[in-house]
């Protein structure tokens, strides 16, 4: 059977203040209308996977099954980064199916071609299936990007042809990016692929020792025995990528043009949603007098008035007003440090 | 005796949003902690005069009563500009003092050094019982500012000696202002003055006779025969200024450098308030970083956080925020016309 894997242990600060410690980035309704990112994500999930299983911190279990009732979930005792939990979600899975398939797909990320990017995962499977390969969806670059890492490949083309990864490469610097896009040798890695819950476990044994026994072992007892935190928490918190993706040999990529984005920053809302016609795009009751390039975003009926400013983020949400310039959106990093030293983090 | 007449009828808009159309700036807590302005108005009334009373709008009796518990209230039927008001105060004292002296003081006004005022009114009373002139306070230029009337004279000294004025000069333009800063023989009109009731009633006999009629009509009948709105209501709508003082040969001028600030925009602010250490002016949950000569203000626990922006407005007050550049802080009456024309009124 498909089982899709959805990440959802994440608490990123990046939108703040409409992220918080106890909503994060993938429960915001960011991208369509009323609807939680991580919606979105399952409905591609649904497309490819006859299950749909959720990774998420114990802390969100609560809201998760909230934004999408109809999940199961998986709870990560503590924050391990992703292999750990790609590795206890394909322990558990492989516990009780021999034959499963996993398609893991970050839940705070924003596709608008849905079409493309079930295609992408379609072809990923097929070549899982028969090859026995970790499968990856590239994204074709739309900008010099720095806030990504980079899939090197000999060339892409438009079809969803899986090709060999020639190498991971890390988020590169402005000038590094704006060549990765000149050259077109380089696709965005979306932290999107498939793979077999066995390829998933052999990986993990040649790579990540300690990860594949921790695992194993919490899906085996099955909570009887031991205590599955205290196994959990000594895994080594190493990303997937590293710890696997750039040492084995059966990395391919599909690339699909899908609209993707990681709604990583302030400034990615306007990517996604667009602008009106005054070229500023907002959300609840605002005006924005003699100014364009604006993200003016209200969580209720507080009204905001914007006047003779461009290309500032003014975003209020819950108990929080964040005012900036959108092409320093990443700031938001410094917010949140500066909260946490001033005594401040009950708006965190 | 000596009444002091405050005049709080005012509904400005230029400090929206914290100033709404049920709490207009004289009740707002600009520029003392706490304090609503008028309050501070109302100290240096009591500091001068026997009885305080207030000149207000219907509709706020009961939150000026609250802001100043103990004075006596005059309720103008409907506005009516500044003559109206002041004729109506006057006409009514004069009908229980037959030898008022009046002290005209607006209510919406910051004054930082209240001795400095109190001795000038002191001198311009004693100018006012001993010569039955009108007596005005001339608040020496500190900027080239064009939101004030100007008062001509010879030249001004420290001193407070009562000096004729030669006429009064409507808001100039910047250039017309920089050369009133520079020629040293402008004052600002501040609309602070002294004259008996007798005086007033004179005058408004000789220059505004409809008005003069009318508010002796009102304080005679007390009520009883006519209805004072319908009376009020058909009062000429003039400005004491333009209605009078322009008009007699009886106006003298006390100088006083007392600090006054009329609070005339959230730029002002700034000026009454100061800076921190970090250059920016807050109140409440604040977080500036990297970024000065901000007016951050927040009404209650809101947070507002500022990156990487001077000089500019972030104001959150009720169920609105403003953003603006400071420089620019009297765009707020854009604000206020959008809010109306595009059926956003609830929030004035």
């Amino acid at each position: 059977m498909r089982h899709a894997v959805i990440l959802a242990g994440g608490s990123g600060t990046r939108l703040w203040p409409a992220s918080r410690r106890d909503r994060p980035k993938q429960l915001l309704p960011i991208a369509n209308g009323d609807e939680p990112m991580i919606a979105g994500v399952v409905s591609i999930a649904r497309e490819v996977a006859d299950r749909v299983i959720v990774v998420t911190a114990e802390t969100l279990v609560e809201a998760t099954l909230a934004a999408v009732p109809n999940v199961e979930v998986i709870t990560e005792p503590v924050g391990r980064n992703t292999a750990a939990a790609i590795g206890l979600a394909g322990a558990l899975i492989a516990g009780r199916d021999d034959h499963a398939t996993l398609i893991v797909l970050p839940a705070d990320q924003h596709v608008r071609d849905r079409a493309a990017m079930t295609a992408a995962l379609a072809a990923c499977l097929s070549a899982v299936e028969r090859d026995d390969v970790i499968a990856l969806v590239g994204i074709p670059p739309v900008r010099p990007e720095t806030g990504f890492g980079y899939l090197k490949v000999e060339t892409w083309g438009r079809r969803h042809v899986p090709m060999p990864v020639e190498r991971f490469v890390e988020k590169p610097d402005l000038d590094t990016a704006r060549a990765y896009l000149a050259c077109g040798g380089y696709l965005w890695n979306a932290g999107i692929f498939c793979l077999t819950a066995r390829r998933l476990l052999a990986e993990l044994d040649e790579h990540l020792p300690l990860t594949a026994s921790g695992v194993r072992q919490i899906a085996h007892d099955n909570g009887l025995i031991v205590d599955p935190r205290s196994i959990y928490e000594k895994l080594p918190s190493i990303s997937f990528d590293n710890g696997v993706m750039e040492k084995t040999d059966r990395v391919v990529v599909v690339p699909a043009a899908a609209g993707w984005n990681d709604v990583g920053s302030w400034a990615a809302i306007r990517e996604v949603r667009g602008a009106g016609e005054d070229g500023n795009t907002t959300t609840g009751p605002t005006i924005v007098l003699d100014g364009s390039g604006n993200v003016v975003l209200s969580d209720d009926d507080t009204l905001i008035a914007v006047v003779g400013l461009s290309d500032v983020v003014v975003v209020k949400s819950g108990d929080a007003v964040l005012v900036m310039q959108r092409n320093e959106a990443q700031r938001v990093r410094e917010v949140v440090e500066a909260l946490k030293s001033r005594g401040l983090a009950r708006y965190l």
